[in-house]
This record gives structure tokens, C-alpha cells and sequence, in this order.
């Protein structure tokens, strides 16, 4: 059991609260609405309800930062500054939120993991916390070259606790990543609904005809619109590039229409279903596991690169350790990942330099 | 109870034989598969299977024809060859398919009557048949100048029993509205998920991270793609018009991110989530009716012209009657509306010149 700080207190930091409540943990919650965590502790989502981000600070054995993406670096700062070791946070945007961090207290980012759950839900208040919201998911890590191993490994355990899976992957690549899965899809649905509702005087009948692919494709525009500026202008770039990509692919589609080119149309439509079938659903559960024992140099950023290189493959992180102390002397990086991916990660090692030893452990 | 045939018993022909049945007509049925009409008889979806279209048409009162979009115009000729006075199908396109029929036979055409049910199934087959498949859907109908009152009038009872909403539209409107509600979002979706199944070695790491909104807004594309090459080429032109319409709205979204626009931002976003909360579920029922008694002149179209005008406003005709003969002398159509539609209605009508009495009737 340890202390854990949780700086915002609706739905995201509600849940952590509860969930590591549940797990075992004292949890301490500040929110700037002091209504809110005070309504946090009446639901069992903190112990203890802080006047200020110092006092929950103050003694933590590690902090989530869960406020929306603009807000972080100052108050993730605030946090590092109270000397927790481990501050994880849960923005959707990761790139712009390391760098800002890293540029104004070079001496703190170390112990700052960047991460993202990836639990949606269309609820935005302190209503919606749930203790099992992460259950199953996928929480992304994003541990640069500075990422202290011990910080990194105190948070990738807490996000365990809550019942999700790891996947590290760099900052940028989140960002890459999270544009083409999630932010360009935002933007497409809210267009499409945009473009059905107001095709001029046909708006009544097109709504009325509206079958369920409609209503499934555009769900997500029904969420609280709130969040996504900040999301956007913090992800700009990436999400430009998915969208010119996006706009590329969809102009082509329209060229093989306009072509009535049956077999273009049949290929794309034969590859996405094929695709959208193969999503993987939930987490597979009692699988077996390899154990990989890295030795590495004594270098700043190995561990980071070790960590992303598995989620850059789509190998999420069973467990994590650093056997040995990375600073001074070298050490070992023990990953455990599910039996079918070891032999691809060992690999993808050795093209790399590092030369690990692979064992199963159940 | 009357005797209707139909032609093409996959997953539609198959449910509407059996919503007719329970509805207490006889059914007979015909499919070029004569394992799947014979299987359409064991599930109680057809009275008897016919050898032939014509065999099956025979003494018929009304007839759906129940067949993929390209092969309609030539199986729909031949049921009115055999003499059948209201004949109605379920293409996806409807413009192509009339303008064939009236091209091909002038002489036949006003017995057909477009239609086209607006209730979605990823199944395929038979299989996925169901007698509720239409109840509370719309299923609209495109009548034109050329349409005959009395086999609109039983095309459009029998649609009502199968529990389905009319709304009636002309040909091109309807082609033009599902090319922005059904076409283009499932072209949409499915480039999408190609894009993201696709992006290079990211692939395993994207779908990991594909959380609940990727997924509802990809689902259409894991549909039988087997339908839609054929339907992109009948309606061709509206998709192109309703991708390029697209391609402009999300150009203007990427220069708005790019411009780190705030304020337009949060209009789309706040635009679509109303639009996106306001859409109609379901149909309701029990609600207040009014009759709205249109006398109109001998000319031919006028009665498509009253319905179609009704069916571009949103509204849906609950019950229809031509109460004298349209041919000759003039007559009075009968249209049944919700209550709350009755004086938009009736304004609209006047505009064009049509002077109606309204009254309500439960």
C-alpha cells in the first residue's frame, strides 16, 4: 500500500481514485472545485480531500494529474515540485505536454510518465467514475530518453492495479497514433452529422432515414464537445497530417466511384472488412508468458527505447522491471510480454544491439 | 387477405414473406436458388415455392420484387408483365431502376412503385430473417408523375402491416439523401479503418489503441461487402456529389485545426452533438392524427407530387386514400399525418396551390 496523490477529481480522476482505493491504497485528492472533491470523498474516490495540490502532495508516494490536456504542465510541475517521485498524468495529448514539462524544469521531468488511459465514455462529470472504467483497456505510457526507470516502473504498476493493460510507446508516436485513431475519427463523425443536419430543407427527412450504420458511425459526436479545442490545437500537427491523409484516401474512393472501378471498390471494401473484423476485443486473459532479460549500458534513455520498441510492435507490457540499478554500471531489463509476441520482441531487440535471454514463466 | 408474391428470399424477401404471412396473406415465393426458396418454405417464410417468376406472379395482388439493385429493373418487368397490379422492390438506388422500367415498358411502369427499407442487418441470408425486421423503421417510397394511385395505395397497406413508417420522396431526392446518410458513411468508415489498418509497421499498435468511439464509427465496414460495388456504380453521381460535399466540410475542419481556430471549433463540435441528440429513435406511436383532404385536378403526377411534398418536409403519411377516382373528374386525396405536422402540411400544400381541410381524428 502507498500514498497516492490525485489531482483532479471528474470522471477520469475519479475512477483512479476509486480503483486504487480498491487496490489497497490511500488516496489523497485535490480539485480546483472544491465542491467536486468533496463530492469525490463522499463516493469513496478519495480518503482525504487536500486544500491545495501541495497537501496532496505532501508525502505521496506517487500522483495522477488528471485534468484536461492544457492544464497538466503547470500542475504536474506543482506536483514534481512537492517532490513526489512518480507523477503520471492521463491527457490526450502527449508530445507537446513532455516537452513543456522537460523545457521549464529539465531537473524534474525525470520523474514525469506521460500517459493516456484509453477508456472512452460519453459521460464528462464525476457521475460517470467507475472503479472498473479501466478494466481491460489500454493505458499508453510514453517514457522519454530523461524518464527516471524507477518512476516509470512505480506507474506502469499503479496503472496495472487498475485493471489495464501498458503499451509504451514514445510521445510523438502516441500523438501519430491517436490522431488516426481517435481524433481524425472525432472530426469525421462530427462532420458527417454536421453535413446530414444541415443539407438545407432536407434536414427533417435525411435525419428520419438515418438507419443504424448512421447512428453507430456518429455516436461520438453526441460527446461533450468541451474537451476537444485543447485536444486539437495540442495535437495540431499530427492531426493535419491524418487528415491529409485522410482526405487523400477519401479522394481516391471518389475517383474509383466516379470510375465505377468495381474492382478498386471490391479491394477496399474486402481489406477494411477484413480489418475491422480482425480488432482486437478485450484483453486475453490467463495467456501464457515469456520473461526477457535484457542487459543494458549504462545510458540515459535505454529503458525508454527497451519499452517503446515493444508498443511500437503492438506487445504491451505484462510486467517490468529494472533488476538491477540502470544508473552506474549497466543493469538488466526484465520485460514480461505474452508467449506468442516474445520471439518478435526478441528480435526486434537484437536488430537493435540488444541481445536478451527469453524464458517462459507460465 | 390478399396474394402476394415474392420474388428473391435472402434476408429482406425472407422477412417481409414473413411479417406478410402473420399478417394473413398468402405468400408465394420464387428465388433463382431453389434451395433458398425451399428453405424460405421450411422457415414459414413463403405458402409455396414457385419454379418460376412468372408461376409465382400468377393471380398475385401485389408483389415485392426482393433482389440486389442491378438485377431489379429486369425481374420487376417481368412481374408486370405477368399482369400483377402494385409491384414494389427494396434496391438501395431508385432513380436508375424507375427510369429503366418507365424507358423499357412506359406501358407497364405505373404499376411499379419504388421502395426502400430503411432497416439495417449485417446478416446476409436467410438466416437473418425476421418478421419484426421492419416494425417501427421507415421504408420509403418514391413515387413519380407516371405512378398509379391504386398501386401505390396497396403497396403502401402492405408496408404498413410489415410495421413499417412510409415516407414517400421522389426518385432523386431519395437517391440524394441516402448518398449522405447510408453511402458515404459506410465509404467513409471503411476508408478509415484501411487507413489505420494500413499505416505501415504501426498497424498492431493502432488497433490496440482503437478505443469505443473507433470502433462504433467502423462498424458498417465489417458488413458483406458483396452489395456495395453495385450500389456505388447505380448511384454514382449523388455519391460523388454527397463525397464531394464531404471532401469540401472536412478541408474546411483541417484548416480550421491547422488555424488552431477555437471558436469555429466549438461551433461544429456544439452544431453536431445537438444535431446528434435531436436525431428521431424509433417511431411514436399513440400520438395525435389529423386528416388532411386535398380535392386535386385530373392531371397526371399530382397525387406523387402531394405525397413526395409531404415526404421532403419529414413527414410520414400514416394512412393514404384516394377517396374518388383519379382518373377522370378529378378527386380527393386523403392523407393521415401526426397532429403536429397537420398545419405545416397544409401551408405547404397551399403554396403549391393545393387547398386542403384538415380534422383531426384521434
Amino acid at each position: 500500500m502507498s500514498r497516492v496523490a490525485v489531482v483532479g477529481t471528474g470522471l477520469i480522476g475519479g475512477s483512479v481514485g476509486l480503483a486504487l482505493r480498491r487496490a489497497g491504497h490511500e488516496v489523497r485528492g485535490f480539485d480546483r472545485n472544491a465542491d467536486r472533491v468533496a463530492h469525490a470523498q463522499a463516493i469513496g474516490a478519495v480518503d482525504e480531500a487536500a486544500h491545495s495540490v501541495a497537501e496532496a502532495a505532501a508525502g505521496a508516494d506517487a500522483a495522477f494529474v488528471a485534468v484536461p490536456v492544457a492544464a497538466v504542465p503547470a500542475l504536474a510541475l506543482e506536483v514534481l515540485e512537492a517532490g513526489v517521485p512518480a507523477v503520471g498524468d492521463v491527457g490526450s495529448v502527449k508530445a507537446p505536454v513532455v516537452a513543456e514539462i522537460d523545457r521549464q524544469r529539465p531537473d524534474l521531468a525525470p520523474r514525469f510518465v506521460g500517459g493516456h488511459p484509453m477508456a472512452g465514455s460519453e459521460q464528462d462529470g464525476l457521475e460517470g467514475a467507475d472503479a472498473d472504467l479501466f478494466v481491460g483497456t489500454t493505458w499508453v505510457l510514453t517514457p522519454t530518453e530523461h524518464t527516471d526507470g524507477a518512476a516509470f516502473t512505480a506507474v506502469r504498476t499503479l496503472v496495472s492495479q487498475l485493471g489495464a493493460e501498458v503499451v509504451a510507446v514514445t510521445p510523438e508516436h502516441h500523438d501519430a497514433l491517436v490522431a488516426v485513431v481517435s481524433h481524425v475519427p472525432h472530426l469525421a463523425a462530427t462532420t458527417l452529422m454536421d453535413i446530414a443536419a444541415t443539407t438545407g430543407e432536407e434536414h427533417a427527412t435525411l435525419l428520419r432515414l438515418a438507419a443504424g450504420g448512421f447512428r453507430d458511425m456518429t455516436r461520438i459526436a453526441a460527446g461533450h464537445p468541451g474537451i476537444w479545442p485543447d485536444i486539437c490545437i495540442a495535437n495540431r500537427d499530427a492531426i493535419v497530417n491524418a487528415l491529409d491523409e485522410y482526405l487523400k484516401a477519401l479522394t481516391s474512393v471518389r475517383e474509383v466511384v466516379a470510375l465505377e472501378d468495381r474492382t478498386s471498390l471490391l479491394e477496399l471494401l474486402e481489406r477494411a472488412r477484413a480489418a475491422r473484423r480482425n480488432l482486437p476485443v478485450g484483453t486475453p486473459t490467463g495467456e501464457a508468458l515469456v520473461e526477457l532479460r535484457v542487459p543494458v549500458a549504462d545510458r540515459p534513455g535505454v529503458f525508454a527505447e527497451v519499452t517503446t520498441l515493444a508498443g511500437s510492435l503492438g506487445i504491451n507490457i505484462v510486467d517490468f522491471e529494472i533488476a538491477h540499478s540502470m544508473e552506474g554500471g549497466g543493469g538488466v531489463v526484465v520485460l514480461v510480454v505474452a508467449e506468442q509476441h516474445g520471439a518478435a520482441l526478441e528480435a526486434a531487440l537484437a536488430q537493435r544491439g540488444y541481445h536478451s535471454s527469453r524464458s517462459a514463466i507460465r
